[in-house]
């Protein structure tokens, strides 16, 4: 729970307000590309926040279902460029994965904002056979209200470039656990998840993840993946991943703001006493 | 300039708010795959808003260096299925392309939030050989200002969703051309530049992109192989957005709110008078 050392670039900029112009300092968030290999087989390249790179690999293989958990790492660590430049490589050893060198032969590149880029279609993310989330698990919605000001505290870089998201892992008492800030939502995501997996911590089947931005199904499907039964956000998620939750039974909720929040999936789990006082409203 | 038929879907979801619970109508940000073929070989899965898909190809296909004209592409056409369900594929043909089936062979799969994901590194980029914009091209600080509440006003999907990205095309004189949306913010813009490539517009060295989100390096990246000259958007960009924009001489502006920007590269675009009037502060 620090400032990531490499995180923020300074430089300076241009302001223009109302015709009159200055010259000032200003913070970026950094982004630079990360390359993943297994072994030396290259296997991604994703534009990140620079830091926290091993969560955020160890993250990665998990929630793409290359491994299914900790012990299947068997080794991670960070490739050091002989001219004693920045890492930009993690490289991974796996053991026991059905995940076979093979597979990372195929007949196309991809560009995309998620996490199935790559992949034929919804059905390959279905056959991964992702497993329902811990049904027993429940959550107090005054807890929940609690978590979008427990970041706010937290975050480091969010303010003073604006330009971040970022993924926070809570307990079923509303404890902040970990928070990761990256300039890609499913970087955040990879980057808690990953903390959790070097932590030994999987299954997240008591936890809560919170993510900044809009729950998509490539958000869902890694929230899966690590067995979190409680994705939250504070903007809207997309029908697909609504499709995804409610058919895994996760607890989908949106926009939780202040006193609010809208659940899209799984309302048993922060809704017990639905039946009784549900008004019907169109 | 209309609402997408397939953008939005309705769904019921449960609102809790402070204490109280209720079951309410919601429209949901449509989220589907959609396939890229050259010819019969699958080129690329993206996540995206469905509708205009001809578009976000034709966009995709020049953003991502694959044609550079619209004279390279020689068709372009959505596969519908047998069963008559709604396509998620498109079939786009070129010719005279320096891209080979072949190029399509790759070590890896890949998942990022960027355009430049399936790519070894930066300098992949680099010899893309992306030319600097037009240096003659100016706009008024003025013309500026008037575009986010341009934006707003023809915002469709958004006000009801709160999930989606927009991009927009304006002339020299603040006239907005084209808007889409979409879940994915690389490809609203390849959405609209995909417009411009299928109306015979390009380059657009006489124009403005502006984005509702961060500006990222992908989105210079694109923005750059349309020939657009400024870039701006409601948010930071990340360090490597503004390197690359200074490296070609690109305008790259943020924070563009009210009657203030920021401008982070090429600023002589829209401060032509900055050796005179400014103010140096730390």
């Amino acid at each position: 729970m620090r400032t990531p050392p490499r995180s923020v670039e300074l430089t300076r900029v241009t302001e223009w307000e109302a015709g009159s112009v200055r010259s000032v300092q200003d913070s970026l968030a950094a982004e630079a590309p990360l390359e993943i290999r297994i072994g030396a087989v290259p296997l991604t390249v994703t534009m990140r926040t620079p830091g926290d790179d091993l969560e955020l690999a160890a993250g990665f293989l998990l929630t793409e279902g290359i491994i299914e958990s900790a012990d299947q790492l068997a080794g991670l660590r960070s490739a050091v460029p002989e001219n004693g430049a920045k890492s930009n490589v993690v490289e991974a050893e796996i053991r026991d994965s059905e995940f076979a060198v093979g597979d990372l032969q195929r007949n196309f590149f991809a560009a995309s904002s998620c996490g199935i880029c790559g992949k034929a279609s919804i059905e390959a993310i279905r056959r991964r056979g992702l497993r329902p989330p811990d049904r027993a698990f429940k959550i107090d919605p005054e807890i929940l209200c609690g978590m979008p000001d427990a970041i706010r505290a937290e975050q480091a870089v969010f303010a003073r470039t604006g330009g971040l998201h970022a993924a926070a892992l809570f307990d079923e008492h509303g404890a902040l656990l970990a928070l990761r800030e990256d300039i890609g939502r499913h970087n955040a995501v990879d980057k808690v998840v990953g903390w959790a997996v070097l932590n030994s911590m999987l299954p997240l089947n008591r936890h809560v993840l919170m993510v900044s931005g809009r729950g998509g199904f490539e958000i869902v499907q890694k929230a899966l993946a690590a067995g979190i039964p409680v994705l939250a956000s504070v903007s809207a998620p997309s029908s697909l991943a609504v499709k995804l939750a409610r058919e895994l039974g996760m607890t989908l909720i949106g926009f939780l703001r202040g006193k609010r929040f809208v659940i899209y999936s799984g309302e048993f789990r922060c809704i017990p006493y639905k039946e009784h006082e549900q008004v019907i409203k169109n």
